[in-house]
């Protein structure tokens, strides 16, 4: 088994309180998008590696919602959020907040790009109603987590 | 049968595109939250006069949607979107989507505070990912709908 090593592109956008994330995988646009949506997959890669994933729900439809809890040296990390829109292998709109903060809310857009050649350019987006709240997102090291799992989802679409 | 005639102050943020909305209605939050999550009460307020409104999805609960559409003269307005968040008499976190412009999306915020005297402040925010979109919004004469859509309220109220 051969994992890419493709750059995870994590910037913040100098106008609106945004962050963008781009990063490419070695698949084509169905299995990634698929790897979003079905819960028995992305209990398998989405963040880091030392929390165990647990779902509650993952209802990825439009109008759907999802609860996922990642627990890690007798601690637990709930999430939450709604699926705005949902269309396939292209799009999905969805808001997130961790329940640790539980008045915080990102609004987020997932964009599947066909880059040919079984390429798949993954295009992400988190905007929130500040750039405090942004900034404090950023510096706390959410890069790491989502770095470590998309490796971990280069490492599933390999098999 | 008397209305009261408060004013709705519509502002836009001058750091994040987000437009502010901020209404006091002469009832208290438990009747005001009601007439947000009820779709028996919603369809007689939300818009317009000149629009009927008719609901298909309502399901105003954390985790829930909605649909509805506004027609008048044979012209229909679809809207729709997801319950991120509720709670009692206090707060909705929602999404917007003007079908219209599918690719739209705002994430709003309704915080009902009690001003005592049974009179509630209604603050509603609306958040979206670049400027030129909600100026763009401002100028599309929203704030005549929300204002005629909150004089219906008012009169609903004092029913």
């Amino acid at each position: 088994m051969s994992t890419s090593t493709h750059q995870t592109e994590i910037t913040v956008d100098p106008d609106v309180p945004l962050v963008r994330i781009i990063r490419e995988f070695d698949a084509p646009p169905e299995r990634v998008f698929r790897a979003h949506t079905d819960p028995g997959l992305v209990v398998q890669w989405l963040g880091p590696r030392r929390h165990e994933m647990r779902i509650d729900t993952w209802d990825c439809r439009t109008g759907g919602s999802y609860r996922y809890v990642h627990a890690s040296d007798g601690n637990e990390f709930g999430f939450h959020g709604s699926f705005h829109e949902v269309r396939l292998c292209e799009l999905i709109v969805q808001t997130f907040t961790f329940e640790g903060e539980p008045d915080g809310v990102a609004l987020e857009k997932l964009t599947f790009e066909d880059c040919g050649d079984g390429r798949t350019r993954l295009s992400s987006t988190s905007l929130v109603d500040s750039f405090e709240d942004r900034d404090a997102f950023v510096a706390s090291g959410m890069e790491d987590g989502i770095r470590e799992g998309y490796e971990r989802l280069d490492e599933l679409l390999a098999t």
